[in-house]
């Protein structure tokens, strides 16, 4: 008896679902260990990056960094488990310093007091500081061939440095109250976001041995996916102020940052989403994925939270 | 006619200059070139990075990372002088944030405004936050055979992380108004400065191919000099406060900050440089140096500012 198409789709949707948990929880397991212990000195800091690394988070840059790696069809998935583990500790770092008073002063991260709340700001800028260094340390170290390993390094730092990550956020802060257009949208977007997100899908390629060609494809989809999720965080942020109506104005605009939903509306934002997730989705198709990634474009299109 | 000895030294020790001299110019001359230009959006960053790395430092450790290459006998210098300017970027990386208000709050660096007091501190953040994954951009495009960049970026990571450098800066943050012990002395001052010295001979070797064992005798030596390097540090402190007696109160001992001389007093603080030193030079010497380390390693011992 053959399952019928319908059915079918569903058990794989499920067995995606627990994949997807699963790799969750080994990322969750192994940052653990990668992280010095509380109990080292100095305990402040060690504590601090611990807080803030192991707080339940999606893990979606270190997943996407597996799921490209076995994609790529290298059997050493340890390799791959900690390049991603190094991207969530430079994702970790991003969040602690945007957080402090002098950038976003956000109290709260995830439902709890945020970095510096907790440990104090001189703690708060260490462990960020720390926690980068700690991402390229864990790379060197993931036990892939020095190639791949040069490789990976040579993705992180550029997508980390101050012609991505850190530029579009200085670009961001800059642009409060600035005349929002579509070339500062897209500057703000593709960089803040979109190329920790594209770097993750680059590194798990290039962990596994992967030529320029796989690698700079993987780049390109993982661009468009980026972007994409920065639509959504941005829309997100919308909605969940309309709900809230007549209380507090949404913080994104309050603080006149530029989003995407502000210069084109909710309608053409949505559409872009929609737009992107397609083109990544055909793109890793074509790349031989077995429907892993596509049902993470998926669930990034779709989040609600 | 032979050159008397003493005369002989002379020579060797003005070459020893020049050679100095032409090194600190070529790493000078390269950051220019790595850096991203003053031009490139956003231009508060990459004006604030160049503001705070172009800023006619010692080059001190660049030049322990050349000097260590050249020993090694790898005749590849171009990835030397590139290591060297990772650990420049570092190093300047650490002093933008150690200066910020919430940490040092120094207004001044180096007879100029500090980055935060030039650019605000939000850029001052951000500069250093790039600087620092500048620093691997530029080990993993130095050149050097993809094993060599995997061990190089090994030891910086390390070095910049919580068990050193972060760590060390913290501890001495946090031992404000502590009572100083021997072993806190040691822990941060090993930690703070030491380390990153002790990387940059390990580095260079590591750069040149050389074995585990030729690194890690490297890093032995380093850390040695490093530790001087820092007693020297707050020796001159202590005096520089001396001739303005009534003035003004020496800012370590102000702030309650653990320091070599505080601890153990200037006249064991000065015969600890000499001691070190001395372990150092011969360390040096028994691996084939020509002379270059050892009068850069004496330069050190005998600085005034």
């Amino acid at each position: 008896m053959t399952i019928p198409a319908k059915e079918m789709s569903e058990v794989r949707s499920a067995d995606f679902e627990a994949r997807f948990v699963e790799d969750r929880r080994r990322v969750e397991e192994r940052l653990a260990v990668l992280l010095a212990p509380q109990s080292e000195e100095p305990r402040s800091l060690h504590g601090a990056m611990r807080y803030s690394t192991l707080d339940g988070g999606k893990r979606l840059r270190a997943i996407l960094c597996m799921a490209a790696h076995s994609l790529c069809g290298d059997p050493h998935r340890e390799s791959a488990l900690d390049a991603g583990c190094a991207i969530e500790c430079l994702h970790a770092y991003t969040l602690i310093h945007d957080d402090l008073p002098m950038i976003d002063n956000d109290d709260f991260r995830r439902g709890k007091p945020s970095c510096h709340k907790r440990y104090g700001e001189q703690v708060a800028l260490m462990a960020g500081d720390a926690l980068q260094a700690l991402a390229f340390e864990i790379l060197a170290g993931c036990g892939a061939p020095a190639p791949s390993v040069a490789e990976a390094v040579r993705i992180l730092s550029r997508a980390a440095g101050s012609r991505f990550l850190v530029g579009g956020q200085v670009a961001d802060i800059e642009a409060g109250g600035a005349k929002s257009t579509e070339e500062l949208v897209r500057f703000i977007h593709s960089r803040k976001t979109g190329e920790l997100i594209a770097a993750s899908l680059s590194i798990g390629a290039a962990v596994a041995g992967a030529d320029d060609g796989m690698r700079l494809r993987m780049h390109e989809i993982g661009r468009a996916v980026g972007f994409a999720f920065q639509i959504v965080d941005d829309i997100l942020d919308v909605e969940g102020s309309m709900e809230k109506v007549g209380k507090t104005l949404r913080k994104d605009d309050k603080e006149g940052k530029i989003t995407y939903p502000a210069h084109f509306g909710i309608e053409s934002s949505r559409e872009a989403v929609s737009r992107l997730i397609a083109a990544a989705t055909s793109g890793i198709r074509e790349l031989g994925d077995d429907g892993y990634l596509q049902s993470i474009f998926a669930s990034i299109a779709g989040r609600s939270s």
